[in-house]
């Protein structure tokens, strides 16, 4: 397994200026980050895997080392199947530790080699989160601050409310 | 800067089977660990500094990439010292990821390539601390289940009260 | 915008006597309250909004400078709508923190002269929250003591079980 | 009321080695000790309340004073009914704590006999489960390591995913 | 060792009306309490040890099956030499959650018999410290509605600041 | 007492942009803003109180309705003094939060008309802290990030270390 290679893992549902600067923060610490964004069948998402892929890939067009994909199931399965070690995760507040510790030391104890490495939201970034940006688009507010520039206009129209009839 | 090397600071005042557990992981990700024992001559330790470091250098005997230094002033000092830029620290609780996270966020932004990736402590880790090491020892508890092996004794016996004249 | 008028949102699913004291205290504090009923089509609350607005209004009849409002969509729109600049909430736990002061993060962000003014709960009514009352109602238990003694009856009978068929 | 005999309420869904633990820690404080599994009739659980009875007996075969349960509706209504005052409970994250401490603020109140007394997990157990292990054996993963060894077999097959057509 | 005997250690540095609450509530659910007062050479109290037990004397005076006592150095060599298993400590917030639990872990390592449970604190009661008690009283504050009411006054009195030459 | 003026107090030690954002944020909400310095005299701080008002008032200078003010003691004493009832404080994390609604709740049993009203610190102030600045000066790390521009170059000298002999 190599420790040069980084998986962050999530739903990226759509990728948020928080995930990129993770993303950036990765790509300086290891020789290649894959994006794997997760599908999960039992919830449906705003956007479809694909569609969400593709954002993150045109936000990250800057970005040399990075990849993307996507996996069902189980993370560690997803991490030997890449012969990969590293997860990386944001953490953004004390609520978000709680959860992704426990997740961490399930991956721990059932792929004793795999290990999640945590990074630090920087401090302006804590509030933002893809389920933020659903609401705050949905009702027709601003949601350029909140995702990366290149793909701003594209998720506010796909998240903008259908004028009914 | 490599991101190849690790520091991994802190007081280890004295160091517990809960840091060794994590210095251990740490040498699988990191070509080379630094341990790295923090001197703050506002607070005086249980310990010196150089007692610190020989029973770090004993309960890491085992481990093949791990280097014991220590340090006084701003971490990210040290960090360019040692054209570092990797800082891995450790989280057991909530209240731990908030003190944990101010001072990522603070040495990012002083030193912006210097990254704090956490590794969360395994469960069976998360309660145990130098302070209660020390404090069990002081009242003559049994610190053995709380610190490697090899320095078990040594630490009791450090710790463990002198009888008054 | 006027900084002499607040207003107070919320989902009031039903109104508890936490939420009537955080209106009394704030009608001292501003000369107009305005207490505002959001509806979020995405999620069918327990009452209509218009009864939620008719049980609100017999709570506080004896407060002479609140009114009710209900509307839809983001905070800062019904805000700008209303020339009003500030929001104000309860803080009850730890966990209600964390979700307010993102909220509340964004709202300044959205509309930088729109403030969130929090409250912290009185002791005796940090347990209380309106799903705890509709549980304890569904099940049959005296939700008396959560709520305004003017309603207690009428949210009793409201809440209670219909027998099957 | 006898303070002799206590109630740990739960789903149980299913049950884990955290709460086996905890049952097995009680039934030496207590003389009898009840376990009763809460029907939820909103919330469809993963397995039938008569399958976590019979998981729950499995897993308890060797502890003496325990006996198992259901219930519907208020936790108060059944203490009352067995004329019981003692309800355990398991506390393992401060996330637990708040919701914890609510219900057993609500049920001091509503019944003012019954007392909710709390048990730290064991730190080995602070991460685990009945959800997590779900999710573990919904993907196939290894489920063994979080539910006592008698029933690990049988809960691995219930939850594995059954072939499509 | 007796699980009908519980042990309710502490500083009481003074005793609280939180304090008394739960020695009432935990002398109706054990048939002996012991209040223990921990005398902590390292940390200076603002009462005495002596004054401290006066104090819970005469709080409890209306309370039949409580005793009060003092120790110094582990609890659960306190625990073993009174042949108690029993611990009781209060809980009034997510953060004293996290100290009580590793204390109760660490105890429970330590002395394998030796459990603790935890009651929380009544919802008006949760804000309520010696510490805030000292402060308020140091400062010439009204200390009454926070101490028993038949030490009210005596407690205020030596709190209260001598004047100066 | 008037709902107009609102008192800020805090230890100021020295003032950081977090603070000052607070109050230019206040004064846009009160018609008069008091920044009332804590003078503790059980707890030595960096700065003379004199000092911590001479750079509070150098670093609000653009602010026209705020003025300065220490004091000893009870914050609600204080505040009858000023004949005010609102009190402004900021809130970062979770943790300031259980420290500052329990000190709300003290002071609104203390003088009922007195209340406090909390703002959420700006995200990218959420881990600036006047401890933290002391630190970072004290160190010779740059503290011009983290405090008012006009006062930066004063603060930093003064926290530096003077040469020994």
């Amino acid at each position: 397994m190599s420790e040069k290679l980084c998986v962050f893992p999530g739903s990226f549902d759509p990728v948020t200026i928080g995930h990129l600067d993770l993303i950036e923060r990765a790509s300086r610490l290891y020789d290649e980050v894959v994006v794997a964004v997760l599908h999960n069948p039992a919830k449906q998402g705003r956007f479809t895997v694909e569609k969400r892929m593709e954002l993150l890939a045109k936000a990250c067009a800057h970005v040399p080392n990075v990849s993307f994909d996507h996996f069902e199931g189980l993370l560690v399965d997803y991490m030997n199947a890449r012969n990969a070690r590293v997860v990386l995760r944001g953490l953004r507040t004390a609520r978000d530790f709680e959860t992704e510790c426990q997740m961490a030391q399930f991956n721990l104890q059932m792929a004793p080699g795999v290990e999640t490495l945590f990074l630090a939201a920087k401090p302006e970034h804590t509030h933002i989160s893809s389920s933020a940006v659903r609401e705050i688009g949905m009702f027709g507010g601003d949601v350029s601050p909140y995702v990366p520039a290149s793909i701003a206009q594209e998720v506010a129209r796909l998240l903008k409310p259908q004028p009914k009839r």
